[in-house]
């Protein structure tokens, strides 16, 4: 009910917020994020692009808020990637945390798209959470990036598995990369990856497939967390085919511009073929149920996962 | 290039701030605003709404930037109008000024809504400005809210007259309607006030009719400011078809929820018998070209009118 000036948060104060909430409470907040989502008790307002020319660049606001929470959220999401000439990172952002009683603002979070990076990562968790095979022999990362590390250090509090591999087209980055307490071992190519691992995920830019539906074997999971518009793509559109269970975030927004989108436009699977993320946490039977299964998951991002983050945030710093 | 946190600028601040620029300004920066809306040079996305059901709220934001600017501005306005329970102004919002170059944070102004009230007077001016007779005898004010104060109080800017007529739903409000300089009358009836005043304003959150085509004579002007949503009404859609110039700040926003889409949508004028505000800044030729005309001009309210008046009180700041 504050008519004060809202607080103003940088990255260093929210990094360190975020390190005093366990993050299992944060994967936990996902699962009721997507449930409400899919269970209707979201308002999402649609994402607004803005694009610029000169220098390219895209911002991406996106608002939302959960039935009954005291807050909500406005989300500004940017990509400048020529910001490296200047000696800045390309992203930056910041989430608005607003009263749903009131419509004053009461906190800003310069995060510089942090929180974002960490959401996507806590969602891939849960995914992995709601549809791996429940013994993980092998976790096999596709993607060398911050958030293939990301997801990986977050897939600990899911699974007891610390054994990985990754494949990245830069075999330097593939070489390099590590988390801790994995012991993780670069692969020559991704088929070789999907042969040692019964949970892959894919977190690339990538704008063709990189995985196979002939690589992927059976009791596998697979989580595509790289294409968020529809000049990306990770997947063989078959895969989908071959899946016994095919999840995504959002309908609407995968089947636009995720990898779903290109097995429903190219009539390999139909729409009704695919369940949402949320849909499965508030009924876990619509998930995999047989350890022998193939199950894909498709995810682009969704507003509440944003709405989530920066209301546990919020609370820390408050 | 800045990597550094936003500044963020309290309501007394950017009050202080706009109090140094001068009001010529900011409708001089209106005028270019506008132009470069129609005129295809600015990037402007869907304004995006969230709605709220207990409390009551709208929440709308917009987002935009001028061809050529260093900035673009994001806008949160929120509308919660049982807050006066709470002690809280009904409104509240911010402008978020961003790098257009780098898309990094640059400025949060937080200015309760105050900057939306200011552009939006102004724009009020520079619309007399454009389209008024060029001997204006008395104003016409309809409406007695803070808007209504606003427009008179920058009319001072565009015109010498200082005779006023105002009419209120509630006379006693009416009655004790003032604004410095202006000798100010209130009358009984609207009707009334459109004999007695060649320009006219009406800004009130009225869902029906308040002036009709049989009230406006010739030599007139009105500018209707209070139809923001299609809920709202102020004008016979009649005065379109009487009037010589009918004006719009956006073909689109009027079209949707302007007073303008009663007259379209009732078929009383077709979409093309409409000019765009800044089509007549680019080419006078459309705008009035004899005493003896009738304007008549339809705001909703445009996000570039909200990154004109940012970018001014952001340099202000700087």
């Amino acid at each position: 009910l504050s008519h004060r000036l809202p607080k103003l948060f940088s990255k260093a104060q929210i990094v360190q917020a975020l390190e005093r909430i366990a993050p299992e409470d944060v994967i936990a907040a996902m699962r009721r994020a997507f449930a409400a989502y899919s269970g209707g008790a979201a308002n999402v307002s649609p994402v607004v692009h803005l694009g610029f020319a000169d220098p390219p660049g895209d911002v991406h606001v996106k608002c939302g808020g959960l039935a009954g929470d005291d807050v909500y959220v406005v989300k500004i999401a940017a990509g400048f990637y020529r910001n490296s000439e200047v000696g800045l990172p390309p992203g930056s952002g910041m989430m608005i945390v607003l009263s749903a009683r009131t419509g004053f603002p009461q906190a800003i979070l310069d995060d510089q798209a942090y929180l974002t990076d960490y959401r996507t990562a806590a969602a891939g968790a849960m995914t992995a959470q709601l549809l791996a095979p429940s013994s993980v022999e092998a976790i096999g990362i596709v993607g060398t990036g911050l958030q293939a590390h990301l997801q990986l250090d977050l897939l600990r509090h899911v699974t007891p598995c610390r054994t990985a591999y990754v494949w990245g087209r830069d075999p330097v980055k593939a070489r390099a990369f590590r988390v801790d307490g994995f012991d993780v071992t670069p692969v020559a190519s991704v088929g070789d990856l999907a042969q040692r691992c019964n949970l892959i995920i894919t977190t690339t830019a990538a704008t063709h497939p990189l995985l196979f539906a002939h690589d992927v074997m059976s009791g596998r999971h697979v989580t595509a967390m790289g294409s968020d518009m529809t000049s990306k793509q990770e997947l063989d559109p078959n895969l989908f085919a071959k899946a016994d269970v095919r999840a995504v975030d959002s309908r609407t927004q995968c089947f636009d511009h995720g990898d779903a989108g290109f097995a429903v436009r190219e009539g390999i699977v139909p729409e009704e073929g695919f369940v949402e993320l949320g849909e499965i946490v508030n009924n876990p039977q619509l998930g995999r149920t047989d350890k022998n299964q193939i199950t894909v998951a498709d995810l682009t991002g969704v507003a509440v996962q944003d709405v989530a983050i920066a209301k546990l945030v919020y609370e820390a710093l408050s």
